[in-house]
């Protein structure tokens, strides 16, 4: 009976370090784990997994072209997957049936929506068919929960349109609740 | 801090019967909530939410046209929204808007995925904005938890393609687990 | 892996129609469960959960001599047990151990704490060791959420001590959130 | 609307790296928080949060004559409880009252029950009164989920009686599923 999970949130709430911990804690029974992160992700560097709060390993990447039905290997206590927000849907799909039909348990960390509050493809079919969906808190700097991304550029004014993935740009992100997302302030 | 709440299940878990125990609660309490259902269920006849334990009650519909920021007067403790698969990505942000930035708490019911595994739209929409989302649990016929669901013909038998929503068939559902859906026995 | 559920609520809440729900979902498969509520719970008859939507079925009942090791036969899809706060330690501790050891699933519903805010006994063991606690949600008259429960006289006048089970008096309850709880004013 | 949350979980799961995240996530927002643990917790020392990830850092401590009500200034945007497990009544009805009244959020993390299952004094009342429950999962070393706690000697054989918080001793604790709890071969 093992489950699909998605364990969502919004920026910087610490998912890499969730992450990290599950790991070890999974590798402290001595039993195998595979990391993988986006190759789209060169925040740290390709193949590395940070934790604002210092530790940092590396792991395998997935791109595009990956097909985790070939290659992860059954004997495995875990598969986890950072930046899941970059699955395809066909890459969720095969993780579904990683753990449904396979029996290996599959835990995956990712945003939900992009900085225009539309949602990523891959979080799409992660909320649709995970067996499992847990939220990661963070909060906005008002103080609420922060469930919504933000865009700044590099003077710090918030931008509202654009691709949902930014190549090469200076632009940065930030986590913010419903009620300053929608403001017209920010 | 009122929130957009989504509780999600497969087909058959309860969602209705839900509804009408926390409209319940709401007006034991003397304060005053409105309902809504998709123009599309007619189930049970436009504009009902039945519980499969016998309660009903005659609810407001939304369609296509519906603008919940017009529709819905901010003297309400509370909006109740089923089948809400069917809202469409400008009323679910509209739902989320009233929820964050007007201060109305909306409660919304509906399914994930259709019979193929796809995500509804609104469920898509829900599921990548709603301050909190949560499970209504039900069982697959093989006794695992049912996240999925299956169309069936009048015969009983398994319906793996076709339009997201049929109309005028005689197609049923059933839930099921996702070892369940992706077996070929069923 | 057959869990230990305690899904708990302040009063009113809708824990027998949840639990009237579950059974139905059970018995539509074609499977068997057993119900039980507290000998104690005499406000609808001995050996009757009732949802106040109105929907009730008689059930079997527990008091403190029951042995739920020896009453349960293992042939039953799930075991569900209403005002589960009257359950002993010991009582738990089978219930645990028919989910765990015996692979028969237990949903128990119950109340967490009484109108002083102090624990019942049998949910303080149920919240020590359930594999899974799930909220069920109700408001406080002010509109928060209400966790906690408060006694009062049949001139509506609020009890603030007392044992914690009367018996034949003329008190009543109602939930409250944690700020009415503490206010002077109630 | 501040909430009490207790965020539990069996030995070794992360709860104080969760909390170092949850700590930092604030204080990247420019927001002040105060961080307490158990004067008994000297694993690592008095006064300091270890995460197994290899962060630290010196925290405040509590003892039983501890008064959050006069310790905390209002002014803070969050504090944090390890240990919590520790607390007494009185300190948990506190920090209920910190949250419910004074409006400061209060997260608290620690253990469920004692290696005989038995649960701590403070986790009955922070069970019974949280505004939010949560898990930190953990895995058994059979590869279930880990609910218990196991004592076991310094030639690792386990120990099934005692005191519920051993002085001196060279008694260690892991986590266990509740099946490996209730096996006789453990």
């Amino acid at each position: 009976m093992a489950k699909l999970y998605f364990r969502y949130s919004a920026m910087n709430a610490g998912k890499s370090t969730a992450m990290l911990q599950v790991a070890h804690n999974y590798e402290e029974q001595g039993q195998m784990v595979r990391l993988f992160t986006a190759v789209i992700d060169n925040r740290y560097g390709v193949g590395k997994v940070t934790s604002r709060l210092g530790p940092q390993r590396e792991t395998e990447v997935f791109d595009a072209n990956t097909d985790f039905l070939q290659v992860v290997d059954k004997k495995i206590a875990c598969l986890l997957v950072d930046e899941a927000q970059f699955l395809s849907k066909e890459q969720v799909k095969q993780l579904h049936q990683l753990a449904q039909v396979r029996g290996v348990p599959v835990i995956t960390y990712g945003l939900r929506s992009d900085f225009r509050g539309e949602p990523f493809p891959g979080s799409s079919y992660l909320l649709a068919l995970a067996d499992d969906i847990e939220e990661i808190k963070n909060i906005c700097s008002c103080g609420k929960k922060a469930t919504m991304n933000i865009r700044v550029d590099d003077n710090g004014k918030r931008i509202k349109d654009g691709e949902q993935i930014s190549i090469g740009g200076n632009e940065s992100y930030r986590q913010a609740c419903g009620r300053c997302f929608y403001s017209e302030i920010h």
